[in-house]
């Protein structure tokens, strides 16, 4: 069977590969917000102890919480009293989640100027989790934007089930682009893509972020997402490869999927940051110091975290080998 | 805050990237070796239902088994007998681990002569592992490959800790590339770079395939790895972009390591197939076969696997929202 050397030469004469790749990257950390917001409750001490841990390890921009109906979402009822804690750190850009423009007014009230909003670009999804259609969704962008630009603050449109909807099935490109268009036509300062159920892949990111970028210029655009089907760091790699650098993460991959339990949920910060860091793309964040936040943040929801890199301990080998 | 806008507009003016992908792949199944070894040892006839799964998948190579001492690797210690069924399945490219020109002739006799044969790129590894140094498992690769090729088979080195040794620390390029390099002049037909503790990442990955490829001109180059801390896909993702067409990857993600309970083991056969699959690389396996056969392992084995997609139930997505 030496057919095998045959595929090797052919293989040899292809063109040198170079993975060419920003020098650095934007990164978010959303466990306060969409990684605890599935959690039972946990006691604003204890935030604050995370965010501590957080910012320590040299993270910069922090969703902070979402200032939503405290019975829809009672992990995140403290957000008032979240938000008039934040500024023992002026160092982080904070940002806060609103779901119409009450909650804005909310957030801006708090002292929270740049804001996230979500928008659904399949209809199945939005009446789901927002009670109203895509373009219902859409007619509130505008409205919210004034309100964080009469604060001097900015308004991202983050594009859920941008790729995938667990109801409508897939999402069509042009679909995620009209949305994209229109919200930033009403106001919206950038977007981020959602892949909200974590079945998008290398290929479809980058035809969705080019997409977007094309239709929406000078824009920036950023990615969302979940590591449900073992595809989250691979697609980060391919959005970053795309040139992408603003990218959510949560610490130890919390956020898990109501419907899928066991499931990871967002992309965990460390393993983002180990990949692209040992790739030669700086995040400014220290991986020793989101281990130790990986832990605090354990204690804080008093379960296991999914992310690999924290549940091996880190970067270091441990002295006992195995395996090949 | 409206900075940001000013960051996408330098964004947008870089080139659009393109993904590009090789159009085929050829995916090595290793559940029944490097998953299986480790484990408490599984009867024959559960093996035998575990490969009528896999085959049923579409894969058509599959790491049967090792002929190594059965005191080492128990799980394994009936490679003769699983090694006279394997005729069943005809349409299978088989291959056997061996650790030693004695288990080559032992796997020779039974019937199996495309081997397998580990030499480890760091001294501390390959001792721990093998009782002998790097230069001292290389000096029987001449041995083994004259054993295979006598009976018309091929000879494959495997070369672990190619990136980094848990005992040694990081493993550099050019010893890699010496092991490459000698195990070809001694008679390898093809070469496969292992990351063995699962800590490599994709800068890496690309740097030392196209090192070893150069140095080893008209070889084929495959890779395996390890789901450790979170890279593993995006390591494959990145081999496959690099050009590499020859990955391993093991059903449900089944091999864990010895020193980290809890980790994952090899990236899952399912996840790889997924990303791959959904980018437009064909890879001859079908998904939903896939997971049955996960299902088979997990009874097999008696405990839950790592893989994630698995674990989420697939491809398609539960008609239950939450999230973003």
């Amino acid at each position: 069977m030496r057919g095998a050397t045959d595929a090797g030469a052919e293989e040899t004469q292809m063109n040198e590969f170079d993975l060419v790749l920003p020098s650095s990257v934007d990164v978010r950390e959303v466990g306060m917000r969409d990684g605890l917001q599935l959690e039972a409750p946990v006691p604003l001490e204890a935030k604050l102890e995370m965010l501590e841990a957080l910012v320590a390890t040299g993270v910069r921009r922090i969703e902070a919480t979402s200032f939503v109906s405290p019975r829809a979402v009672p992990a995140l009822a403290d957000a008032d009293q979240l938000a008039a804690e934040l500024q023992r750190w002026p160092e982080v850009h904070w940002s806060a989640l609103v779901a119409n423009p009450r909650g804005a007014v909310r957030a801006v009230d708090c002292g929270m100027a740049d804001l996230e909003y979500v928008v659904s670009a399949s209809d199945g999804h939005s009446r789901a989790n927002a009670g109203r259609s895509t373009a219902e969704a859409v007619a509130a962008v505008g409205e919210i934007a004034a309100l964080a630009h009469g604060a001097g603050g900015s308004l991202e449109v983050i594009i859920a089930t941008a790729w995938d909807c667990p109801f409508d099935g897939r999402t069509p490109v042009a679909r995620t682009v009209d949305v994209a268009r229109a919200a930033v036509t009403a106001g919206a300062d950038q977007l981020c893509l959602g892949d909200t159920i974590g079945t998008t892949t290398p290929l479809r990111v980058v035809t969705l972020v080019d997409a977007v970028r094309r239709a929406c210029p000078g824009i920036a655009v950023g990615v969302h997402f979940h590591d449900t089907r073992g595809t989250g760091q691979a697609n980060a790699l391919a959005a970053v490869q795309a040139g992408v650098t603003q990218l959510d993460a949560s610490v130890g991959g919390l956020g898990g999927c109501p419907f899928a339990p066991g499931a990871s949920g967002n992309i965990a910060t460390e393993e983002l940051v180990y990949m692209l860091e040992e790739s030669g793309v700086r995040t400014g964040l220290d991986l020793d110091a989101l281990l130790a936040a990986a832990r605090v943040t354990e204690q804080a929801v008093g379960h296991e975290l999914p992310s690999s890199l924290y549940r091996a301990g880190g970067r270091s080998v441990p002295r006992s080998a195995g395996g090949r």
